[in-house]
């Protein structure tokens, strides 16, 4: 089959073998995947991945032994877990020790004719979301996260900073709750959006050492964005972080203590509340469509993804 | 009078001016004061600090406007905070940005023979309450705050990592809880209180990476500690940072992302909570006292006072 790989080098090669039915998965044909920073971070040599790409996805179940899935339009969580494991039992899937990740870690990816998931990964897809929506799933559940994590109070003062594809997500969350909310960003070309959404938009540059909030998220993924994010915390904040560098990156621990911060790793949320905010129209997704290309056109594609919003691939039906 | 200050050099001096009675403070005689890590750190030049060393105490009130103050036997809290901006009145005054802070920045303190300090930071001390458990009231404190930030539930798993000072009290602290605690240090003479009061103590050469912790506090004071704490937790962990270094350090914050951890700065905590459980019997002071000497033999005891335990000075009547 098709397939978009990594193996040192990105290559769209014709030749990939289509995977086998496991016990308890499911093989999928995606309709539309998109592309996530992590994809660009990996090939970069990020979590030493080889194998097919990406890990959003709006598919269709065409093979499973559970017969009730065949046919079914779905999105799916990306790590496959063990649901055995003390860590599984207790409630944390997406930490299994045993875990294989999606296009990220020991599992291929969606970017291709054809995959597979486990079945307890996957959710149906409301039939009013469309695919160019419902492929906004996991990223929107990894915004979701910060508030299953922490309780944004709807008198709290929240940054987010970073306005790529993961801040759209984040700010339309946060938005959600009645906060007091400022996006930080570098990209004024980016806000109509969100400045029709009610939210403050300020250029990072614009940012004075008085503006101070009880909550920043930083999701620019990048040390200097950091920075900027911790400078904009007061005392007793919660400092959310949404960002894996693939470089080092230092905090100031002292600081950290006098001040009392609160740092918080967020990483892979839960995605039934994402369809059900998807399903009920709150989240806007179309304005962030930069591009949509075939995936035959995938090196193209990755090439041109630098800089932009989302980038999408159509599968062959 | 007498006093123990550090200009650059720690020094005993005989003629430094007395405090002046100021509006709203109270002039405090001290009868035992305790020498804390954070004063040795201060003699190597940490918050580039000068005049009186020293923020534990427990003393008596010599002189103040408010009359019902004066002979009262009293602990404080080390955070002069000055009672009207929004950080204080929104209920943070430890981290009130117009605060000086006794023996750390910008205000004398409690090495010698008078100090002042506001009244709205002082406490006075049960009867029951001898001096030399009363002056483990500021430690004490700082260790409550611990539970003041996080729930720790009794079914938890709980290590603390530091066996010293503040170690001491953190462990009777958390021990209250009920959780399952563990203490990990390098120094097994100093453990046989902590055996008794039943606590698991271990080596940290003997920590292997299938312990894990759902909470880790680091009281160490030295980046391997901080190291070997953020080893020990599970996925989804609270670490908790009591230690404040001179030196930078460093934590992989992509590894904090995708563990999801949560790192928490915690610095001074509430008194009255402390003097209940010393009023209560509950925390043992006494085996902690390393040495005892007479103000006038300061120099003496910071020299000395390098790997001990809690080293005391008795003031003159």
């Amino acid at each position: 089959m098709q397939a978009l790989i990594f193996d040192g080098t990105l290559k769209l090669i014709q030749n990939y073998p289509a995977p086998e039915l496991r016990p308890g998965e499911a093989i999928i044909r995606p309709h539309v995947t998109g592309l996530c920073n992590t994809d660009i971070e990996i090939t970069r040599g990020y979590m030493g991945f080889c194998g097919v790409l990406g890990h959003e996805f709006v598919g269709t179940v065409v093979a499973c032994h559970d017969q009730s899935w065949i046919g079914r339009r779905v999105v799916g969580e990306i790590n496959a877990s063990c649901t055995t494991c003390p860590t599984c039992l207790r409630g944390d899937p997406t930490h299994c020790p045993n875990r294989t990740t999606l296009g990220i870690d020991r599992r291929d990816g969606v970017m291709a004719e054809l995959f597979s998931l486990p079945i307890h990964c996957l959710h149906s897809v409301p039939s009013t979301v469309p695919d160019e929506a419902a492929v906004f799933a996991e990223p929107l559940a990894a915004a979701l996260e910060i508030v299953e994590q922490s309780h944004i109070r709807p008198t709290e003062r929240v940054a987010v900073v970073g306005d790529g594809k993961l801040g759209a997500m984040i700010v339309q969350v946060l938005r959600l709750t009645g906060c007091d909310l400022t996006l930080v960003g570098r990209h004024p070309e980016r806000w109509s959006l969100y400045t029709e959404q009610g939210i403050t938009c300020r250029h990072s540059q614009d940012i004075t050492a008085t503006d101070r909030f009880d909550v920043v998220v930083d999701c620019t993924g990048n040390p200097k964005g950091l920075a900027t994010a911790r400078q904009l915390l007061r005392p007793r904040g919660r400092l959310i972080l949404k960002s894996t560098f693939e470089a080092a990156s230092q905090i100031n621990l002292t600081m950290l203590v006098i001040d009392e911060i609160q740092l918080i790793g967020s990483r892979c949320g839960p995605f039934a509340p994402a369809l059900r905010l998807l399903e009920r129209g709150l989240i806007a997704t179309a304005p962030l469509i930069s591009a949509e290309y075939p995936l035959r056109d995938g090196l193209q594609a990755f090439a041109a993804a630098h800089g932009q919003m989302k980038v999408l691939f159509r599968h062959p039906e």
